[in-house]
């Protein structure tokens, strides 16, 4: 018999559940298991349980069941107490396991979760086995069938998709497309947009494709409609931000705010560092922010603050500070420097007027000394790297290049949004790339993917989804709590085309092999066409985006070196084994609306991945650790700084290094602080103010 | 028998190798390198064979040796014929293969190469053996062992490593050591400081160290001295660069040349963007660069072009076209076009005050109507990657932050090229740090690794590493040309910290293993310290830097969370398994010093990894199959555009996405080409000019 711990749940009552009332011997465990899963798997469950079902995302009668006892989670004294391994029959020697004593007193809700790993499942399994069949083929011969190819090309509104140079046949398709059905992809992208309570282990909806949502739609949360909420917000937004920039809305001065600087870390930094970055460059996005400037700042280094000030000059700034809680370490101490910053130039008053907040805790916004009335909101159901479409990117984006761009990068990524809802999955542009991703991962064994932008206004698209997918898929236990035996998640990484050809792309070429996503534009932002040139620098760029994918597809024989009449010696490193896995993506263009759109394909392949793995893609428990044990060495700094105390609680190691930390700057005292803070550093400026630190 | 495509070599006449003379019959090849065995593995060989084995850095008597027949390479009538294997014993069963047929009218020179891979060895084995007990020891554990990290906090001219959180032993660190004795990583150093030409493939020396050498030091390359040439090229670069910051060079109208562009791609440009981020906020630096401006341009991408010249005037801007052979597509091409924006507004006179290079190929510079007078040289045993030391960083560097920095630069990578060249291995950072990513590349199996500074000033320190070790690692065959049953190379890759915590960390933590570089600075290039804070904003800063390695570390167990009343279900989600090996940096300062340390340290810990896994660091064929088949593309695209033919040649993927391209935008042709270049673009302003497309 197995013990597991318990794992995550959301534990509803089973109208056929017996309560536990008078014995915990094992016979009675037996009797409240069989007559709770002789329900769960009759051929039609009650109406309840259907519910509850559908909530969870089970699949039942397939591959091996578990069977949870556990207390409502909602009322204290029902705690989960235990669960069960019923393998994969459903007869009655089912045991059951608690580790607590008290069972008697407590009345139990039985409750049933799929605990089945996809990878237990014939499906997996079937591609695994076929693997033997593809590692037998090679890129070069299944270039040459035309239909396999043709089959493997595919558009959606503009955006054209080949994956004809992914190592798969039409058999390999149909199988990844089983497994999605067996993991139940369809019903769990109706869930996300059906606003159910997905992300399980946080209690909440996962809605940010409710962020682009045009002012018809309904998209329900908890029972109620959220698109009138959301363009409520929009609609503040607009009007806020047309007043700044038509100068409506000025500083303390009276000047306009032609500067802005956006604080704000993870989701609330590179989502909308990636879109502002994509449209800096477009000619219409550009003359729409003429003589406008728009900074991140980011990290809690005041190097990020000297960079992010370099050259403005409060009057005429504005500063967002993002965070939802409004108690985001690095977020707040760098927005109480800017609020230093504005004040020390401007006094206290000017708060109100050149600082605003994108949060929902209203309470501490109001604290700082912002303008509740200047906090735009979202919501529980947006999470952080989710979130460039709510006011974390409207914000900063409708002030620097005004509200019509955002809405046209709202509408960019609602029509992936409904494509993902609607398309069949055979169709589906975000589903045939997570689940080509999950190929490449849990069965070629690929451990990253480069992501290679030929534009060089992609230049933050890696470094976002980077997040994207790393903190949503990088997990190590299953939805439900279960260790996972197979790697979720992968590391995603990339530069633009062609500065990483002559960087990385060696290893890609001759070394392991790293699935690359080749995006190419139709039209580019921005010419230059010289006279006795062969091509324009745009085609010159692109002929590059053309030549590697077959590159990494083909390969280079021994017998074509041989025929080229190279050495010999030089034979084995000239040559490329081919076969590598690639994808190519072209958009007609890169402005807010194509920009939207490939924002989206990407955030949904994550979450198709993570659907199909069977995990949680939409929390992120792993940042918490770090953060703890920051606190930690805070109070250590602290204590050493002011009260001159030793290092102590950490290991011989730890204690080291922050000893020699310490003691590098001496001088570095607490007894009275006081404002200090960089300004219009770069270039060099006499006012550059230093830690006071002497030797 | 076994038969090898022959592999590099650089052969030297042996003293006993007999030629062959009349037959290729079996016996008489059998007799050739029968005698040449039976000397090679004599105890003590013949003068000119040692120091032919020292060259070639020979280990014999240990694994499976290999005996190679070659002609001599320098004489076009001689190549490299054939390989044998003679196994791991030297009897007369040795047989002979060769692909050529006139044996019989060439003199042949029998030479011997050691071909036993690193994993064939018992140092290799050692460790593979001792994998199973290290498995067994968890971090948290070993961390507590004070003698033990002791012995793993090493110093060297400030610069403090401590890798007591790597997964390792005293023992795995012995074992590590006698895995670099047995691939004479001591005797490779030695032969690259002494300009032997340790790039095979390429037949050259590999000497970037002598690019720091003081004045006075002796470092010597085909016979010769090479540190007064490179003290001749510093030398004019300081007067040339004084003259342009003192505004005694001066452009065509006058006025002085305050911002440069500096173009160049791959090792042209990372580095010196790396080491330019670096300094920006450095407030020394930052001063010695008041009011300059320093751009890169690298990508071909017109949308690179526009973010170049942004803000820029023709009349202060000076242009340094950085590229050794003057051929290299994307700067020669980005090269003719600032030539066209600067002549369109200067005339063609201009070239020779506002363009300057950076190459050896002088020719080609004057045709480019670059004055030679203006070319700064660097050299053939300067690889692309390893180059910002020489004339490719020190130029722009110089322009921007006064040769003074450029100098002590340098100085700060000669103080680790002499530890590295020194220190005994057991004390050598860039040594013990190139030993531990063996480790956990090849042996605990990590395809990646993170570099991770906590300091925003070295945000570009990941991409430029990323260049240095993939492109030098990410190989597939040995130095020999033997395909390697191993992976080298693994994927880097990184953000500053604490914006990475709130990005791909999750991953790190409770995903895949990926080892983690943390870097950190004592005394911060800039300072906030506010009022009311419990710490300055840098020391909160590196709190996260000491906080996330015990993370990693220890991590977080159930039993922790249970007592800290953690719900049940939360649990799994909650656990962090912890045993995740990191390294620890601290820097006493961020300036040009201390980045000449850390660029040295990585470098020389790129080549550590190459000289162990037994590759050749130092060549880049993986990138030229690219390049070969974007020249294919050109044609079809100038084909297509000026005369309308139909794109041909390609697979059927390829052809359909051609044509798209080339259809979308119909109406660039390319009859009359005639200059056309984007200008201060951003923010928008009137004068962009587009590509001319309609549809």
């Amino acid at each position: 018999m197995l013990l597991h711990t318990p794992a995550a749940s959301s534990s509803v009552p089973v109208a056929t559940a017996a309560a536990v009332s008078s014995s915990t011997s094992q016979e009675s465990c037996h009797r409240l298991l069989a007559s709770v899963s002789s329900s769960v798997f009759s051929a039609s469950p009650s109406p309840v349980l259907r519910r509850f079902l559908n909530t969870q995302q089970l699949s039942l009668g397939v591959g091996q069941q578990h069977l949870r006892i556990a207390h409502h989670p909602v009322c204290p004294m029902f705690n989960l107490i235990g669960w069960v391994d019923v393998g994969s029959s459903h007869s009655e020697d089912i045991r059951f396991v608690t580790d607590t004593e008290d069972l008697l007193n407590v009345k139990a809700t039985a409750v049933v979760s799929k605990s089945a790993l996809i990878s237990e499942t014939p499906a997996w399994n079937s591609l695994k086995n076929h693997l033997g069949h593809i590692n037998k083929t090679h890129l070069r011969d299944l270039l040459k069938d035309k239909d396999r190819c043709e089959g493997m090309i595919k558009e959606y509104d503009g955006v054209v998709v080949d994956f004809s140079r992914q190592r798969v046949t039409h058999e390999t398709l149909e199988k990844l497309l089983a497994l999605a059905k067996e993991a139940k992809l369809k019903e769990k992208i109706e869930s996300m947009f059906n606003g159910e309570h997905i992300n399980k282990t946080e209690g909440r909806a996962v809605l940010h494709v409710a962020l682009r949502a045009p002012r018809y739609e309904q998209i329900f949360c908890d029972g109620k409609n959220v698109v009138p909420d959301v363009w409520e917000v929009l609609d503040k937004i607009k009007d806020f931000t047309d007043r700044v920039r038509n100068g409506t809305w000025v500083g303390v001065t009276g000047k306009p705010l032609t500067d802005v600087v956006a604080i704000g870390i993870g989701g609330s930094f590179l989502g909308p560092l990636f879109v502002h970055t994509a449209l800096q460059t477009e000619p219409g996005t550009a003359k729409s922010s003429k003589g406008r400037r728009l900074r991140f700042l980011s990290n809690v280094d005041p190097v990020d603050v000297a960079c992010a000030l370099n050259g403005l000059e409060q009057e005429t700034t504005l500063v967002v500070v993002v965070s939802k809680t409004f108690t985001t370490a690095e977020t707040m101490l760098n927005a109480r420097t800017l609020r230093a910053w504005i004040t020390s130039a401007l006094g206290s008053e000017a708060v109100s007027k050149h600082m605003i907040a994108v949060s929902t805790n209203l309470k501490l916004v109001k604290e700082f000394g912002i303008d509740p009335a200047n906090a735009f909101a979202f919501w529980d159901w947006v999470g952080g790297r989710y979130s460039v479409c709510s006011a974390v990117g409207a914000v900063p984006l409708a002030l620097q290049y005004g509200f019509e761009t955002v809405q046209k990068f709202l509408e960019g990524a609602w029509s992936i949004d409904k494509h993902y809802h609607n398309a069949p999955l055979e169709e589906n542009l975000p589903v045939l790339l997570g689940l080509l991703t999950v190929w490449n991962v849990s069965f070629h064994g690929c451990s990253a993917m480069a992501i290679l932008p030929y534009c060089q206004a992609l230049q933050k698209l890696a470094p976002h989804i980077q997040q994207v997918s790393m903190e949503s898929n990088g997990k190590g236990v299953s939805i439900d709590g279960e260790t996972l035996p197979y790697e979720a998640g992968e590391i995603d990484f990339g530069e633009p085309g062609t500065n990483g050809q002559h960087s990385f792309y060696q290893l890609i070429h001759q070394g392991r092999v790293v699935p690359c996503d080749f995006i190419g534009i139709i039209k580019s932002q921005q010419s230059v066409y010289l006279k006795g040139e062969i091509v324009s620098n745009h085609d010159e760029l692109m002929c590059n985006f053309f030549a590697q994918a077959d590159a990494l597809a083909y390969g280079k024989t021994r017998e074509e070196l041989r025929a080229e009449g190279v050495p010999d010696y030089l034979i084995p490193h000239k040559t490329f084994t081919g076969n590598r896995p690639s994808l190519s993506m072209l958009l007609p263009t890169l402005d807010a609306y194509t920009t939207g759109q490939l924002l989206s394909i990407y955030e949904h392949r994550v979450a198709t991945m993570g659907f199909i793995w069977g995990i949680n893609s939409f929390d992120q428990w792993g940042v918490e650790l770090g953060k703890s044990l920051a606190t930690r060495v805070r109070t250590q700094m602290n204590a050493a700084r002011t009260k001159g105390e030793p290092v102590q609680g950490f290991n011989y190691s730890t204690t080291t290094l922050l000893n020699r930390y310490l003691k590098g700057k001496t001088q570095l005292l607490y007894p009275e602080p006081h404002d200090v803070f960089p300004s219009d550093i770069i270039p060099g400026t006499d006012n550059v103010v230093y830690e006071k630190v002497e030797q």
